[in-house]
């Protein structure tokens, strides 16, 4: 499979640590220090006309701009993958109703619920729609946070740990049109693999969703353990990056880029110390971009591209490994840039 | 791809028109003439222990049950995917809970937000990862209304056009193992496609899901368009059954068995007769169980095999029409029992 080339949206303006701070009464100086984190991106309902206001929107945009930057029209695509943990309805899936403003018709949609390792999910299921005969196919994945936002009423009521949530995520859309033919510009993939790992595990990462009676008195729509995610991530991570040098038989020293998992600006850089990943070889926006789970890999990856086709010559190495906390998901992806 | 086993789950006892009527204050007898469905099964929280409470149980003891039907273990279990419009959280994916649940880890999971449709997308997408090299699956469907009910106080300001949805729809899991070994027993498919057809057409059935705050006063849960299934869902069967005849080289007098939509027990009975498939060769169970969306196909292709099983000698072809209105899905399957 190849990467012909990729996308990123980010809705509307930055929301900085000030502003939050603001917004919930917490202190700036901790938002910095805690997750490391500078600035998000948010959909918001009262923003311009426009600016994506949903997953829906996210997605429909980077769809759009993927297709565009791989020169294809929607009559080139011939699967279509949306990935996400925070669909617009439960019905109709989402991704037919991005398929619908694409101007896609008359090919197999799918829609996965997925988080952190989502992207890498959609390649996967892309990878063997590819082995089982298409050529070429859009995988997109998007998220927002905009139905976990609080009233004025019940903000007064959160407690500092759920509103530090709005401080690690984001929202944001990303995607890929990938191709089943080696040759040709992007990102070959060499190796990916998937696993979820979630026996006997509790899950890190709860996130509910209510019927329209909505939650019970004091309960909470999301739940994370932070303590789990800080002692099991950098271990997770490590055994996708091993495997992935076995694969590859490529030394880590001499792969040019390393995305790590994505969980804040603090945590990723300590994940990379651990892993002895040099800062040149980090690829890495969580800082600026937030958490926007399954974007992130493909805006990150949408960077690394354009940084790569700057300077035609670099023939690069890549390696991707994501880490779902949820139930515990690992992923991950060698990549060669040719 | 070889379905080598199949299962069903129905949580509890059936419930009756006369049950439906007394509790949202219908006519029984219009529940009758209306739907044609006799009875279905829900989920409920006071059930006794054991009896499946939640999508996933329901997937829990399907997959549970398929994986015995098919006499493999955990271990024998390469991929698992749950399709579903009605997962327990947004995250984790219920995919992951029912793994750990069954046993299974070490291997890709996957998710699918689907409806009526969903069950073919799940062997769609399973025919891929056989292709890309995995041996044994095992694909899930499941779905609950659980949190479609109404309070008491709500459900005196239903309409009866929302009620009736109650009688149309049931839950109800059923699941597949699946095998790119085409020797054996079970279900050989021969064709199976899977298209999205939502270009230009408005979704016919939208159902929301809702932060903590839930619905604004008046917002309805679940929106259906029933002329438009009414007046599109006959023609892309027979769109279906046409491909499916095409590519299969059978003609529709010798097709042993044929699955059509599933809507509700008097519009399945009309899409029967307006296809020209003889009573003989329905499978048809949607009158006795609801449209339990996901599971449905599964259930009905157990009973199929159950009773294909009781006859050794007897070769079928069997065809599977499956058509999603939620934003117009059309998926099809031509198999061959030997």
């Amino acid at each position: 499979m190849r990467i012909v080339a990729l996308s990123e949206v980010l809705p509307g303006e930055p929301v900085t640590n000030r502003d939050l701070a603001t917004q919930f009464g917490l202190h700036e100086q901790w938002l910095d220090g805690m997750t490391g984190n500078k600035s998000r991106y948010f959909c918001r309902l009262d923003s311009a006309p426009g600016v994506p206001k949903s997953t829906g929107d996210l997605a429909f945009e980077a769809g759009q701009k993927a297709m565009e930057a791989a020169g294809v029209g929607p009559e080139d695509i011939e699967f279509l993958i949306l990935t996400t943990a925070s669909p617009d309805h439960l019905m109709p899936a989402t991704v037919n109703l991005v398929a619908d403003r694409l101007g896609i018709n008359n090919i197999p949609t799918l829609q996965l619920t997925s988080g952190c390792a989502g992207a890498l999910q959609g390649l996967f299921t892309a990878q063997a729609l590819l082995a089982s005969g298409h050529r070429q196919g859009l995988v997109i994945g998007a998220d927002t946070c905009l139905k976990m936002w609080p009233s004025a009423k019940d903000s007064r009521q959160m407690k500092p740990a759920e509103m530090v949530n709005f401080a690690l995520f984001g929202d944001g859309g990303g995607a890929a049109v990938v191709s089943a033919d080696k040759d040709g510009p992007g990102l070959v993939v060499e190796h990916l693999f998937l696993r979820g790992i979630g026996l006997g595990r509790k899950p890190a990462q709860i996130v509910k969703w209510f019927g329209a009676e909505g939650a019970a008195p004091g309960e909470a729509m999301g739940d994370e353990d932070y303590k789990a995610i800080e002692k099991h991530v950098p271990d997770v991570a490590r055994q996708i990056l091993d495997e992935l040098l076995e694969k590859s038989t490529w030394a880590l020293g001499d792969v040019e880029y390393v995305l790590t998992p994505q969980l804040n600006g603090v945590m990723t850089e300590k994940i990379r110390e651990g892993l002895g990943v040099r800062p040149d070889q980090a690829v890495n926006c969580v800082a600026e971009t937030g958490n926007n789970g399954n974007a992130l890999p493909f805006i990150q990856l949408h960077r690394l591209m354009q940084k790569l086709k700057a300077d035609a010559s670099q023939k690069s190495r890549v390696m991707v490994a994501t880490v779902e906390s949820s139930k515990w998901i690992m992923a991950g992806m060698a990549l060669r840039h040719l």
